[in-house]
């Protein structure tokens, strides 16, 4: 029997940066799920409804891989009432050779918080203007932050616009943000301003209204949408996606099931739909012209943290050896 | 956040045992699951073709309980070459109240093997003769040694048959029980032979065909069918239920599915077919003539890993404290 380890959340943020050696792993993980043979089950799902509470369990099993991830990830929705975040989880790590666990993450959901943000990074390397400068934001939770730090490591950003409806938390991550990254956050009052001035906007909620209307893009907006991810949720009205020139997603059953592509009959935007690993494999092109409108809608896979649980795995053991050598 | 443990199988082995108490709380588990509202959902499954391999993972909340368990159950069917046995597994028991990860139970499968070995002792409690002295075993792998371990807690228990395919793995059977308890064992060279003088016989094969057939059986006779889990597994005869006075089943859907009734097409058996949390709660009678044939049926629940994790955490607790006090 291998010898199987529990890393808790300050340990795995000691190792793991926001870097693109995890965006390019995270691209893989899109590589894969158009080139491989990839065993992805459908999500399993736990009510709680004593306790305003779910628990999702993902997993995806990629063809040729020695390891595979399992994550739980919790939503208790009374959790605040109490001083604790809603969200938590977990990653368990399985040898897909053995079947033995080979380690456990208990991260409180970082790992799926940083492999959503190196999504949005491949989308944006993949489909915005390579001389983007001015990045929108709608939303100031965790992902705003997270999609903003993915992003700087393939777009030359110099400027953050950002809107959510409280401006207290809008100005709490201008603060943030300026005091992390050298570049300037402007709060605009609304969404429309955040659209009509940026080059890339990355769409960060959990609304099941439209954020984005057609009327406010113009031509070379890149838009990820990555907050919607159940069957009440919707970011985009459906004229943006009628209006765009190529719309991306992760998975297209997911996003005719829980994202964008749910809320949008057309069938024309539907049948072109294309999967972000078709472009990264090069199977297809991503932008090809600077005055193209384009949409990423991620709604997350297994695949992602099958893809981070290993990286985050390699490191600790890299790291485990270095601190032998120092101590 | 609260404090997540790892505890391993040799720290988890230290304080459980197969006894009266471990019996009556998987015995609760099933008497909720008829009187309480439980979220039980489809079990998620990963292939590993490659290397011959899968993985199963189960859960139930019970409704009003302030933890339940999520397990993962490996079988990867290369590795005696390897000389690791096929099955792992693990089990993770999340809070109720806040979704927070409470402890990780690395036990390779042992608190399984428990909950599947007690579970059988409920069903000999509930269906058997209270007279039952000769025990027959059919199948001499980990389950046919804790099926009577946990048995002889319930019935005095003074005669052991058993029969299996391979008769040094019989003789085996055969020393291990003696040298550990201390009852006679008689190896049998036909499952008939065991049938034909057993009060009560409990079957613990991967078969695909019948083990047991209906001219074999006698009045009086219990017999408990543990062995099959999926869809191409049997172990009695489609007859053996047809002339059995009660069957009885873990979950009727999911022996229709995975278990005994799969193979038995006759309506009447179908429709009387009850489950065992009926009995145990009372709503139902079990055995009630000393010459019934009955059956019980047993395809796994998630129900009882939730109960046993549970149940092994407040040892676990206990049992440190106890530990503190010495050290």
């Amino acid at each position: 029997m291998g010898t199987i380890r529990l890393y808790k959340r300050d340990r795995i943020d000691r190792v793991i940066r926001l870097d693109t050696n995890l965006i390019n792993e995270v691209e893989g993980a899109f590589t894969d799920l158009t080139t491989k043979q990839v065993m992805m089950p459908p999500i399993m799902r736990i009510d709680v409804p004593q306790n305003n509470g779910e628990v999702d369990i993902k997993s995806a099993y990629i063809e040729g891989l020695d390891s595979f991830a399992v994550k739980l990830s919790s939503g208790f929705f009374d959790n605040p009432k109490r001083g604790l975040p809603s969200a938590n989880g977990m990653m368990i790590l399985l040898s897909a050779v053995t079947g033995e666990p080979l380690a456990i993450f208990a991260d409180n959901g970082l790992l799926t918080d940083l492999r959503t943000a190196a999504a949005g990074a491949v989308a944006a390397r993949s489909l915005s203007r390579e001389d983007s400068r001015v990045a929108g934001v709608i939303g100031t939770g965790s992902q705003a932050r997270y999609q903003i730090e993915a992003l700087m490591n393939v777009r030359d950003i110099q400027k953050v616009y950002v809107y959510g409806r409280s401006i207290e938390k809008a100005d709490q991550y201008k603060r943030d943000i300026e005091s992390r990254f050298t570049i300037p956050v402007e709060v605009k009052q609304t969404a429309k301003e955040v659209v009509q001035g940026s080059d890339l906007v990355i769409t960060t909620t959990p609304a099941t209204d439209p954020v984005i209307h057609q009327d406010w893009i113009h031509p070379g907006l890149h838009i990820t949408a990555m907050g919607s991810d159940a069957e009440h949720k919707q970011e985009l009205d459906a004229k943006v996606l009628e209006a765009a020139d190529l719309f991306v997603c992760d998975v297209v059953e997911q996003s005719l099931r829980l994202g964008e592509l749910r809320s949008c009959a057309n069938d024309q935007v539907r049948s072109s739909a294309i999967e972000l690993g078709e472009i990264t494999s090069e199977r297809k092109n991503g932008r090809s012209d600077p005055n193209q409108i384009t949409i990423c809608d991620l709604t997350g896979t297994g695949a992602q943290d099958t893809a981070i649980a290993r990286y985050v795995y390699q490191l600790l053991d890299t790291k485990e050896d270095e601190g032998h050598e120092r101590s």
